[in-house]
């Protein structure tokens, strides 16, 4: 029967890698050519990588981007791929900075693009309507809108090609397109996970397609760009809400669907609307193809796969071939460690012990322990004869002593850094991130902080996860057991364990959840059931860190409200009956 | 004769320290008082401080800072202030949040406010029109617009009020309000100084006094909140463009000011303007007063002076009561120490010498030099014995064993914070960010790096500049000549200089300057007339340094594109061809 087929590369890019994007969309149009599809379409900025903040400002990016756009026409049609349609996202503008005169500061002047490519050419361009400004999101300040919706008629099917934000306003451009007679809405997007993300999206998606008894097919980027998670999962959904079609999480991919689209109307479309003629053959008779309908995995598996991912990308974009870490025989260096060898290798992680005098037995038998379960390049440099002349030489107590012995394991993680390249990893959780209770240019140091979005609390049941997914399948978990269950401790003094300065962590958790997540103030959170003095503390510890915060590494966010770009607070900052 | 008297506060407010920023309005509403004015205006956000970042959604900080402003009215009418009208700028908005149904963030749902108190209350509240969203500011994230325009009606005369930005816009409100017959404008900010800003914000209010015939009274906060320093610069034109009033720079100030504008026809406001009577009484007959006209110093001494308002601010509002700074010798410790003393005093700036087996004889001597003429806290920590340990056992060669002593200067430094509560100032500029040329962890730690950003050849002019001053007052200038003429070097290696490793300083921050500050894809950079392999090599150190900018303490802004927030770019980043 005659069908449009439809392919979604979930591609995986890298910010400002021009060429090597412009490979992965290459294949994935090899991919769908042999798999007969009519069209095949990748995500928002497919082409540049998400999100390129400024660069989007700076013409010679601008400049560079449309070259390749232009470039990847014409390689296209080179190969024998010209009759494909190829849907690429990309920014455009001019190339001409717009400074203001009040600082020479460079304001947006390009669009969040999406090119049909055929026949060698550019066909048409359409831009994204309405820019997030939220969140982790500054498309006002890189960005103009586009003020047109465009629809692409394609094997006598009006398509209709949204980019991302589009799709989730309500009353904004889905409705538009569709009353305007369009018979499958196409959205790219470059959606950053998050925790429960998927109850979020899917719904969102079933609820436009229902809505407009359409097909609704959308496909996002994947992997990881610095501090954002993209998890792929694109979709196709029918206007009854069945899902025809999904993707893995965290792969590339190239999702392949048989759609029975409407024919054109060939009605005249609205003002604001244009409609593109690109392939004017009819669709194909075609043997059905049964398309792939991935299984969401759990909570936690997405939140590891997820963490495993940012971790992979943020050691290959940037070209590391291994990273180290300080293996204390606690839970985060533990979880950091196995994150580690489930993204690189084992082989390609050093765990470094570097015990002290307050170090108990238990922490070096943990650690090896770990090293030895995960198989991680191990070796073991105690701090005593590093850490001894400084404390004699400045007569250094308390806080000032405590701090020495992990500012010397820093020196070593990134002495042996300096000597062998690896990546320091560093391993605080948000919980420590929130209340500042880690030693800044000691065990902060590094370039990337797997878990640095997850609460304390959370760090326990990834763990537990980790373990009981290993031994699902018949292997040792990778973290100890001991690990798990011991209490935390610094071990920065004899007999320290953190419930001597902190609240319990399920207590510490909740109210940081309540006061940072929800950005509820201090009175609110008493009003939850916490006790004044404790919430008084914590969130004057809360208040009191951002200066570290602000020099800690990036990592994956996560949830609602990382820490970074997500959170934006002063470092001078008098609270007032807050 | 009969007049108006206008007295605007140039206040100095902490974000979030609502008691103290009150404190300062009313202090000011007394001296107004007691110098006759009829109106005080102060700045915008001048009860709350500036920028507040995404405390303007949090519906806590809202809920407090409005009842920080009915307070504040009510304590003035207590102190027999309440005929006075106050002007003050605050954030206002509902007390529930806006949650995205996507992600709960949180998303703009405070306007920008200035308030007119009166008689122990608020008698109306305007909202910023424009919102700037480039550079720095981030306004359309944590603000929504203003919908009308206020003009007050005060003893017979029509104010305009309006905020900041929309003083800037072409065909903006001002054009609106003054053709509706407002007799004098009135706009408050808060305006961040950068290099060069008065050759832009004088220019452009004596245009919009001279376009519309009209006084225009621009009042701004003064001080340094983070890295953003404001310079005050309150001034008041005439329709002529004559300087009525100016108030000067970097410090505090009420500037009072007689007026004549002409008296309100009482006409009816076209929609969209919202005129209010504040104060029914005619205008008082008066004696002159003779306006402060503070001269304007010249550039290098409003930049010096800016960069010790912003060192002491920040040392100052969060509390610290000394500072510790590493001296080695050379121009950049030796200008940070001047700046520190400047801000602080000398007897509160502690300067460490941490001499090495590769330190020169002239850098422990310049060290002991600058230290005298400054007057510091003096004290020499040679790292051998610190260094030697780690070297050792890690067997460190290179680089690594070159990052070690930067390293064990880092771990003194704070260690002698932790020790003694000093704040760590960061010497690095703004040349050896770019490049990042600095060990990360080691020379680069601290909570505040006052010349970050003022590139190399700035920083040597910068001391020339100051050791004139001093000169020019009969004093001896507190720069050693040695740490200005000697070649600069990091002495991590027997006769190491920075040209061993960088193109000559004037080169280099060429090449800069179009880099970074201008933006400029390195081709266009070549064709400025650089090397070709050199801005090839600069630029490919600028891209690579992300990583360690993103951990770097804040320092204050005072280029048109400053490191931080006014830069947003990937760490993870490939360029292709640009």
């Amino acid at each position: 029967m005659p069908r449009l087929r439809l392919a979604l590369a979930q591609t995986n890019p890298v910010v400002g890698d021009l060429a090597g994007n412009a490979d992965q969309i290459v294949e994935a149009a090899r991919a769908a050519r042999a798999a007969g599809a009519d069209l095949v379409a990748s995500g928002e900025m497919s082409l540049t990588g998400y999100p390129i903040e400024d660069l989007a400002s700076r013409p010679s990016f601008l400049k560079a981007s449309r070259h390749a756009v232009e470039q990847l026409a014409e390689r296209l049609q080179a190969e024998g791929l010209g009759d494909l349609a190829v849907i690429v996202g990309h920014p455009d503008g001019p190339f001409e900075p717009r400074l203001l005169d009040t600082s020479n500061a460079p304001t947006a002047i390009a669009k969040n693009c999406a090119s049909v490519l055929q026949g060698g050419r550019v066909v048409t361009t359409t831009a994204k309507y309405h820019l997030p400004n939220y969140s982790v999101f500054d498309e006002y300040r890189v960005f103009i809108p586009g003020d047109e919706l465009l629809v692409v008629r394609l094997k006598g099917v009006d398509v209709a090609v949204i980019i991302c934000e589009d799709l989730w306003r309500d009353g904004g451009p889905v409705g538009r397109v569709m009353e305007a007679g369009a018979g499958l809405l196409l959205v790219i997007n470059a959606s950053p996970w998050i925790a429960d993300k998927d109850e979020v999206r899917l719904p969102l998606v079933t609820h436009r397609a229902t809505e407009n008894d359409t097909v609704v097919a959308y496909v996002n980027i994947v992997g990881g760009q610095d501090d954002l998670l993209f998890d792929g999962d694109s979709v196709v959904v029918d206007g009854s809400g069945a899902i025809l079609a999904r993707a893995p999480q965290w792969k590339e991919h190239l999702l392949v669907v048989d759609l029975d689209p409407e024919q054109s109307t060939g009605r005249t479309m609205p003002a604001g609307i244009r409609r593109v003629d690109v392939d004017t053959r009819p669709v194909g008779q075609l043997d059905a193809v049964a398309p792939d309908i991935a299984e969401l995995p759990d909570d936690l598996q997405q939140l590891w796969e997820g963490l495993v991912v940012g971790t992979r990308d943020y050691i290959e974009k940037n070209g590391f071939r291994s990273v180290i870490l300080g293996l204390s025989g606690g839970i985060d260096s533990a979880v950091c460690a196995a994150i580690a060898a489930d993204a690189i290798g084992g082989d390609r992680v050093y765990g470094v012990s570097m015990p002290s005098q307050w170090s108990s037995d238990h922490s070096r038998s943990d650690a090896d322990d770990v090293a030895e379960r995960i198989g991680v390049q191990y070796s073991t440099e105690p701090i005593a004869d590093l850490v001894a002349p400084f404390e004699r030489q400045l007569k250094l107590t308390g806080l000032a002593a405590e701090n020495v012995q992990a500012r010397a394991r820093a020196l070593i993680l990134m002495g042996l850094s300096n000597l062998h390249g690896h990546l320091v990893l560093t391993t605080g959780n948000k919980t420590e991130l929130s209340v500042g209770y880690s030693t800044i240019y000691g065990d902060s140091v590094g370039g990337f902080a797997p878990i640095k979005d997850v609460p304390k609390t959370m760090v326990w049941e990834l763990a537990k996860w980790r373990n009981r997914h290993a031994e699902a399948q018949g292997l040792r978990g990778p973290i100890p057991e001991n690990s798990i269950t011991k209490p935390p401790s610094a071990e920065l003094r004899p007999g320290q364990v953190d419930e001597d300065t902190l609240p319990p962590y399920e207590i510490l958790d909740g109210i940081l959840d309540a006061y940072i997540t929800k950005a509820l103030g201090a009175a609110d959170v008493v009003a939850l059931g916490y006790d004044a003095d404790i919430v008084a503390e914590v969130t004057k510890l809360v208040d009191r860190s951002e200066w570290k915060r602000r020099q800690g590494a990036i990592g994956p966010k996560i949830s609602g409200m990382a820490f970074g770009r997500d959170r934006r607070l002063p470092i001078t900052y008098r609270p007032t009956s807050l």
